[in-house]
């Protein structure tokens, strides 16, 4: 057996906080056979001091090197601005410390091809990325059901995700916040990234985007906060995006029709699936003359030829954390699957770096685009911005 | 006071026979003060046949040109195929007779303008489209409310209407259902075009159109019958528009986001209508830290911004088809105002082209695109099916 994983938490924010709140409460679901805290770090001398408080015995550092140098750690999670992700991650890595990177990976798919690439040169070091969304026993189960094809080939899907409202005070917390030098986007790339993942773990990748954006509707800021986006996954096979931070009354309704049926989650709490007794196909072609007339005449009763379910799924606070902080330890220690491999990060990464880009040029773009092109565009922003220094 | 409508429905098929019907049963909602049925025209003998069990008493012709010639109507609706409404209704205009024309008004826009032409040039005979959805008490009622900017103004709709489910067996009743020269195109043309009218009556017409169809999903037919379209209203107000007719469980969805407020109408008859009780920008600006820490917190009653009201509406068998004949004949005979007006239904139709368009060019394109490339594009279409002659 492997030893247990040491980890050190970077970053001692909201995120950050509660993983480290999960230990000090010994939670009891958190698997501390596998995994320890070992270490926090974070350059804010507040922090330190809160740390202390919070944590007298532990280990604190406000470097995250020298964190990684220190012995004291053999894995660490980067709960810290999205900028910060893959070059903390690749030091991890070069280092032989296991990574459980939050989402988004990074910022552009240039610098996640380059964490992906260290994470294939040290092979024997973990790479995950936090989504935490992928424990939803929910969200399992729709993709069961995808995998499975219980609703036959997926036609279209359609995700109305606005429950991500943000007042202006909060984009007013921090400088760095929702700006393109700082964060790297809006609500692409703070907010949503957890549906982003969903969307193509579940109904695989477009082929195509094109989106239409607006950059700080009703909000002081530069970056997005209102998206629709018309994804093509070929042969006219289609999804919807739909995604904004100034809708008070949010919605959360992710429909997915296919050649056998339909799923609709609503509030990410609600499942119904609509399975056809057949294909629809073949429903089609074997209905009777008598039949068709019947549907005209509304006295047809479609119910037969449909099964329903409907099952309520509750929000346990925390049990997602700490499913993934579970399942890296896991893997680690006893080779466990990993939920969500870190190369996986970089398609939720493409499919907003898309976005923004048919945004930006106006016009269709490919899912796998140019990443330079991106980064350039990317590039032009921050300039024009004024508040940070371009990426590389 | 103008003469009684004497009205004369040419086509005697499952709509012509609904109105018949009306006139048949002395219907009390019908205003038979200022309409009367005068006469029926069908080309079809087996249908003259059927009028004469019907309506022993009442006049038939085989010939439209002979009911508008014969002084028996003052007034005609044109339930026949759709490539037949412009020609009928030119006609009809020239001799003085009032036309209520079905929906779609026309297949593209080239013809539909000459019929307005034609309108403009007979002004005394009045021209109104069978819009019967645009008396529906409930999108009557939305309509209200995004002109009276109760939730603002529009940010975002999405309107998934796929309660089309249309078999095969309906496809193969007649060999121009479904075909590019003999109806001119599926879904759009035949089964939504009511909701392509109600979405820009209410909302307002698009400036752009991206869309993505499938042309004979699960079905063997030439036309579109599955549709997701991606509406640009200019500063990045949008919309999204979903049909087909391959989904045997239809989703019918509509929801209206405003910066004041939401409106979902589900299933054609229930309307939920939440209203901020301030604008959602005031909102945001006047919020304290306080408060933006407690929204993280979940401890925010977000119903506290929020007025909320439900309503439930019925549908009365054929009333929405009776307000319209009410409302042609009272507009004629006492002057009220029109609900759809002739040249309303070129919206709906510019819009149905838009989407073929952009589908066919495989681009985003202008909602006023040019009239002749689009005629060309399904020209072309109706040449490669090579059954029906082509349109000019």
């Amino acid at each position: 057996m492997t030893e247990k994983v040491k980890l050190g938490i970077i970053g001692y924010g909201a995120e950050g906080g509660m993983y480290a709140g999960f230990f000090a409460k010994n939670d009891e679901r958190l698997d501390q056979n596998v995994i320890e805290l070992a270490a926090i770090c974070d350059n804010d001398p507040a922090k330190k001091e809160k740390v202390a408080q919070d944590f007298p015995e532990l280990p604190f550092f406000d470097n995250y090197l020298d964190m990684l140098e220190s012995g004291v750690v053999n894995a660490i999670v980067t709960t810290v601005p999205h900028y910060e992700h893959v070059k903390m991650g690749m030091d991890a890595l070069k280092y032989g410390i296991h990574l459980l990177g939050e989402k988004p990976v990074g910022v552009y798919t240039k610098e996640v091809e380059r964490l992906i690439a260290a994470s294939k040169e040290y092979s024997d070091t973990t790479f995950a990325i936090f989504f935490n969304q992928r424990t939803n026993p929910l969200y399992r189960r729709v993709k069961e059901l995808m995998d499975n094809k219980e609703i036959g080939d997926l036609q279209r899907a359609t995700w109305i995700i606005t429950t991500w409202w943000r007042p202006q005070g909060y984009y007013n917390q921090s400088n760095w916040r929702a700006t393109w030098g700082g964060e790297g986007g809006g609500v692409l790339v703070n907010q949503a990234p957890h549906q982003l993942d969903l969307l193509q773990w579940i109904c695989g990748k477009p082929e195509k985007v094109t989106a239409k954006l607006q950059y700080g509707a009703g909000r002081d800021i530069a970056v997005e906060n209102e998206v629709n986006a018309l994804l093509d996954f070929g042969n006219g096979v289609t999804g919807s995006f739909i995604t904004c931070t100034h809708d008070m009354i949010g919605t959360d309704r992710f429909e997915i029709f296919g050649s056998k049926g339909k799923i609709v989650v609503e509030d990410s709490k609600r499942l119904t699936v609509k399975k056809l007794v057949k294909a629809e196909e073949e429903l089609s072609e074997t209905m009777s003359m008598e039949d068709v007339v019947k549907l005209f005449m509304g006295q047809m009763n479609m119910s037969d030829y449909v099964e329903e379910t409907v099952e309520e799924f509750e929000t346990v606070m925390g049990q997602q954390h700490i499913d993934v902080l579970n399942n890296f330890a896991n893997h680690i220690v006893n080779g466990e699957e990993l939920l969500a491999p870190g190369e996986d990060g970089i398609n939720g990464v493409r499919l907003a770096n898309s976005i923004h880009l048919s945004s930006w040029l106006d016009k269709e773009v490919d899912y796998n685009h140019d990443k330079d092109l991106y980064l350039d565009e990317l590039n032009k922003r921050i300039v024009e911005e004024g508040k940070f220094e371009t990426k590389a």
